[in-house]
């Protein structure tokens, strides 16, 4: 019998992170087997381990609902070279998470990343009015601290994950105020994405996306121009957005995803008609949009 | 002799923070006078305070050059009926802040927001190999904590400002490892600005800009359509970017800044244009772009 490698993907942060979630999605998604999930400190650890092949793949997030991109891992995307893959949404869906002993009315603080805080702020106000809520690193962090202080006064807000991994209890759940909150990851490889196996799955509810970065001397004309190149194709776009560099505002970088795979035809055609507009294109690669 | 009243203008956080410098920055700019600063702890009460009156001015970020949008004020732009009067881009530049009496071979631990602590890693690394970074809530935060401690072995990540502030020294300045760190902040009123004054600062190289928001049903043909009625009027734009909105692909918000006032001739009739292909406009308002 044979003893099989296992295939190595990374996040960012430990066990019980969304970025954990997001990449035990993919890999549920695109049936990957035998797989091993590697919590990484940073972000450029994750690009640098894919590069050198320490891992198969990487999973980063690029943007989120409520608090716009991380623009530090298109910048990564843009230095290393990397292809995207595939794409993950997380709902993000903070749990008040105590001890097994404790109840909501022995809450005095409240751990937790400052955005998930925020995020939280209105129901800690109702539910919690004598709690204080204090910053941590991250959200899977502050449940693991909890835990370890094993002191009931103490609860984190994390996912649901993170106290499956650090065995806390549900005190109260879904306990952010706005629950339309989502963070998108992009999964990264050494390899564009092979698609013989995917085409089958192209349909009008299952479509394939491209991502690309590309950069325009001045935002005016060649920004319409640019997109021209895919309107008049009638190619659908799904993201857009000019990257501000206040150092050098005749300079414009964009980011675009649109419909469609590099080496469809006319894909082929409108990256091509691209280059009269825009400089410096690159496609950092197609992948499989799973209708949400 | 008068006793004037001062006029107030909201930041947020505390003493020493970015946002206080921006603050200040727009009125050296405008040459505001008799003002007086004050720190809140969210862009919500910001907000609320410059809706009701308590506050002249509110200055709040909106992008950051390397982290990206900051969609939370976009979302408060959108919901409160205030105007955007003016903008301000602040120089992101931490500094190595200690005690008066300490050397950096002391300094065993940093504190700072993860954000600023991520973007000084390898100068850390290089110059500091025996320290351990700790997080804090914020930048200035950071910088008082570390003065009260009164150990010279901390070290705080943040402003001159805020080492001036809580009396620290700058043990190594300009810290960062990426020097190009901007933050684009918007000023809030409760009136759109008055014109009468700066339409002789209006020349080539100081332009007006104005900033909307609007929602087109889907965004491939009517995005294009939309920039069209910038694009045929050679009104040049600044930033465009579409906001993700998971649970309703076929509905797309965008921010688009583009030169000119509200209240321009070709600006009106390029609005009344932009009526036919999207819906939900909001000027947020026009100010002036002080040439960087």
């Amino acid at each position: 019998m044979n003893k099989k490698i296992k295939q190595k993907i990374g996040y960012q942060g430990i066990s019980g992170a969304y970025s954990e979630m997001a990449a035990e999605s993919f890999v549920k998604k695109s049936s990957l087997k035998n797989t091993e999930y590697i919590g990484y400190k940073s972000f450029d650890e994750i690009f640098a381990n894919v590069e050198n092949a320490h891992l198969l793949y990487g999973v980063v997030p690029v943007e989120n609902s409520l608090a716009g991109s991380i623009h530090r891992n298109f910048d990564l995307l843009g230095k290393h070279n990397l292809k995207v893959i595939g794409e993950v949404y997380v709902h993000v869906n903070h749990q008040l998470l105590g001890l097994k002993n404790a109840k909501i009315s022995d809450i005095r603080q409240i751990y937790s990343h400052p955005q998930a805080l925020m995020q939280c702020e209105h129901n800690v106000k109702d539910f919690l009015p004598l709690a204080t809520m204090v910053e941590h690193f991250d959200t899977a962090g502050s449940a693991e601290y909890v835990a370890k202080q094993a002191d009931k006064s103490k609860a984190s807000l994390a996912s649901i994950k993170a106290g499956q991994a650090y065995g806390l209890k549900v005190l109260k759940k879904d306990f952010q105020d706005d629950k339309d909150n989502y963070t998108r990851f992009l999964v990264i490889a050494r390899e564009y994405a092979n698609f013989k196996n995917l085409n089958k799955l192209n349909s009008d509810k299952n479509k394939f996306k491209t991502s690309i970065i590309f950069t325009t001397e001045n935002i005016s004309g060649s920004l319409f121009k640019s997109l021209s190149c895919f309107a008049l194709r009638d190619i659908n776009l799904n993201k857009i957005e000019s990257r501000p560099i206040p150092k050098n505002p005749w300079k414009n970088q964009f980011y675009l995803d649109f419909e469609g795979k590099y080496n469809d035809e006319i894909i082929i055609s409108a990256l091509n008609n691209l280059k009269d507009y825009a400089s410096e294109i690159k496609i950092l690669g197609s992948y499989f949009n799973f209708f949400k």
